[in-house]
């Protein structure tokens, strides 16, 4: 059985179409706001368009139909998807002169398509984010939102086809493992998603109007929703310093960290059976009970402060008011855990408590079928429901129990599918604080940046902290971190099974 | 089925016997020497005869038979046994006004039954190491050694009993789970592997005693078979300033990090079948490849420096010769791996190469059935094995796939217990690092503690690296990592069980 390269090559160049229309978009901004970057847009956009068109429709005679996609063929282009995508999106960076260097424009793109928001511009210099061009910050918005789109389309309707992701507890609203593959029933779903995904963001932007530029607020919508985290402003959300749009900008992220699943239930009118969903319940309890942390940690009691509120390493002051506390405390829990990475606050300078709390959040992540990144809610509670058994089974050896989730046995195959996540999980972030450590970064920031992209989350620790950005590292550490938020992004597994011998043999 | 806590509280009498016949060994020591602190264990030995006789004689007759006896009071007694060494083994300290909190005594005497050697003596000062009297130093080391025979028996005799450690393939060397429980044939394996441990612990003070006292050979030898890793120099191994001693003090490493039921077989002339052990392979090719990259970072070919040994951040100056690499490399490497601890070198000053390598042997840790703590190399390989298996059966979805290892299938609930290890010793690792961090430690001290705390390593990083100590920390956070030693020496499991509603109910 060899693996189907022209079927491959086929459905890229469908991609690459699809890419080819998406630049148009940026192109479009930039005539409007008369910025002479529209050719680099325009010309990117052509020469996707030309190439994909060849592939697609040179191809369409030769490639095997539909049926021939086997499960190889599908793990291939879900890897390939994202290199192309952004091969592609980072040619406007380097031709217009935004990004000189390729690594970083690739980097860039890399992080925008992933939903990371890990980027090469900081506050200050040549490098000044509301300097750029509006069309590239636009495009950066864009990569996000069809980022995300992307990892719903994939993680709710593709990835259980290939039996990854451990969401399979979600078959019911997706088509099962089966002959007919891509049928109409996943276009139906996709398309369904979609709309979900697109109202959402509507919405977002209609509330968003009041305190901000349409522009602002179509761009904070795209990078809210994908929990991607590029902002228009060097400051990040901090810089409209309303909480009337932290509130908003909190209230979206915990919406686009959620099982889109379920808002698609939600809009159905079975609001009961989404609030029984025990994922869910965790998530919202892990938010509750952060901010809770936080704000004990950070709020200062007028002469009344918490030991744990010391300041002994810090030069922070801590907020007058409840409020406040609570309005910083609750923007930068969610945006942790939803991997957004916007920032309202410099976390780094929170007392040692509340710096214990956001590092914390930074391995739990979004739900399943969200577009948040990270580890997942799920896989927690797989893992706690999975461990609390195994300590009832240590006491009575001989009974034969069962772990169950929202009323259904977990499969021994999905526990097997998140204990191999898990363990790839430390693995991608242990090689990659070697090799960044080993390219001359401390030890903490190879750390922190290597979890900060594999859990596609963007701020990290130290020199990549809230308040710095990536710009200053080697370029291979570059690609090394671009391959880790792609890893991330997919869910892992689908990277590395092209890179195991058993995926070519026979 | 109530818990018989009486035959608990005997069992528990019958370790106090022993503890407090431990304890005249450094009472003898203090006698020998001219120490007035003789007095403080020999007080400390008869309080604790006399409770531990009154314990065992007086419940003689109202305990229940060894029959009795089930999985449950098993874990209670497992669980209480490092508490209760320690809680009688601290005393002495403080009646000697050594260390005059009983926190900082019973945190020194956990660390010592626990084989972690983290201290609160430093270089310097009241706490100058070199000070203490020799029946401190030789009661440090001494609960090093009783508490790596210790956990030989109980990895090696008693836990598979109970059900845990993923140690099960090891059942042929002892006695399964079976009705008789403790029965002459544990006691047998036992007396076996003491003799084994006794055996090169003598052949190791005969190698170290060309090169320094009788003292400091028996106390090393204590140390580095525990792989413990107190010293009774200020500067650790360092300051005995010789290639010999390092090199002496590398090789038992590596022998205290091995399977002891391996040199069990091997002394039964079975030498090809410990060769083709695969654990045993993995943990000395990760010991060459380690020393290797170490090499490589640390030796400084004149004016010829690999990028990777930049020295951008610290001051090091790199090794001037291979030879001098090597020793300091592999001493490094191994004395992290195995968890033992001792210190030639101060890795935290070395290139970002090189403290990426040490970082990650942090969480390795010793073979199965070693005095090593840490995650474990048979662990690793379980994980690496399923994760091969797994994306083979991702591949091929219907094929019936299994995993071996030495040969003979890897049982799942071997793999349970594998993954039901790694998910809690996450958990610890992150809730001692927030509760650290909440108390006053920044967030990489705090990590560093937890992790190397919770692996029985000893030194950390940051403010607990290998040149500092742990005397600063507040007491809090001394109890909180006396009880990570304690749940890491244990394999987790058996601590962590007690505290879940479902072993108390019924
Ligand atoms: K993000
Ligand atoms: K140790």
């Amino acid at each position: 059985m060899t693996i189907h390269w022209i079927a491959i090559a086929r459905t890229l160049g469908g991609l690459l179409l699809f890419a080819g229309a998406a630049l148009l978009a940026p192109a479009g901004v930039a005539l409007g706001y008369g910025e002479a970057a529209w050719w680099s847009f325009g010309g990117t956009a052509l020469g996707t368009l030309a190439t994909g068109g060849a592939l697609w429709f040179g191809l369409g005679g030769v490639a095997p139909q539909d049926k021939d996609l086997g499960i190889r063929e599908g793990f291939v282009i879900v890897a390939l998807s994202w290199v192309v995508l952004s091969l592609v999106g980072a040619l406007p960076f380097v031709i217009s002169d935004v990004l000189p260097s390729y690594t970083d424009a690739f980097f860039e793109t890399m992080s925008g398509f992933t939903t990371t928001g890990a980027t090469i511009f900081g506050g200050g210099g040549n490098m000044d984010i509301e300097a750029m061009p509006r069309s590239f910050l636009f495009w950066r918005s864009l990569t996000h939102w069809i980022g995300g789109m992307g990892i719903i389309l994939l993680t709710l309707a593709i990835l259980p086809i290939l039996g990854i992701g451990g969401f399979q507890l979600y078959r019911a609203e997706v088509p099962g493992p089966s002959a007919d593959k891509l049928t109409p029933r996943v276009r139906e779903t996709a398309r369904r998603l979609w709309l979900v995904y697109v109202g959402i963001t509507a919405v977002q932007v209609l509330f968003l109007l009041p305190a901000m530029s349409g522009f602002d607020a179509i761009n904070h919508a795209f990078a809210t929703m994908a929990t991607g985290g590029f902002s228009t402003k060097n400051g990040s959300v901090a810089d409209f310093d309303s909480a009337y749009v932290d509130g908003v900008i909190t209230l979206f992220m915990v919406l686009a960290g959620m099982n889109f699943a379920l808002h698609y239930r939600m809009l159905r009118g079975k609001a009961i059976t989404v609030w029984r969903d025990t994922e869910l319940r965790v998530y919202l309890g892990i938010i509750v009970a952060a901010t809770g942390l936080l704000v004990v940690s950070t709020w200062s009691v007028s002469g009344v402060r918490l030991p744990v509120a010391s300041e002994a390493q810090t030069s922070f002051a801590g907020y007058d008011s409840l409020g406040e506390a609570l309005r910083y405390g609750v923007f930068q829990a969610v945006a942790i855990i939803t991997s957004t990475g916007f920032g309202t606050a410099d976390y780094e300078m929170w007392p040692p408590l509340a710096v214990g709390v956001v590092f914390l959040l930074f391995f739990c992540g979004g739900m399943a079928g969200s577009t948040g990144g990270g580890v997942k809610v799920m896989r927690h509670v797989v893992l706690a429901k999975n461990a609390l058994n195994e300590f009832k089974q240590l006491v009575h050896p001989r009974a034969v129990l069962r772990t169950h989730l929202n009323g259904q046995p977990i499969a021994p195959a999905v526990l097997r599918n998140v204990l191999l996540f898990v363990v790839l999980y430390i693995l991608l972030l242990f090689l990659g604080t070697l090799a960044l450590a080993a390219l001359g970064q401390d030890l903490w920031t190879a750390f922190a940046a290597a979890l900060s992209c594999v859990g596609n989350i963007g701020p990290g620790w130290g020199t990549v902290g809230p308040t710095e950005n990536y710009a200053h590292l080697p370029a291979l550490s570059k690609w090394i971190l671009s391959f880790l938020m792609m890893a991330g992004r997919l869910e892992i597994i689908t990277v590395l099974i092209v890179f195991t011998p058993a995926f070519w043999r026979r």
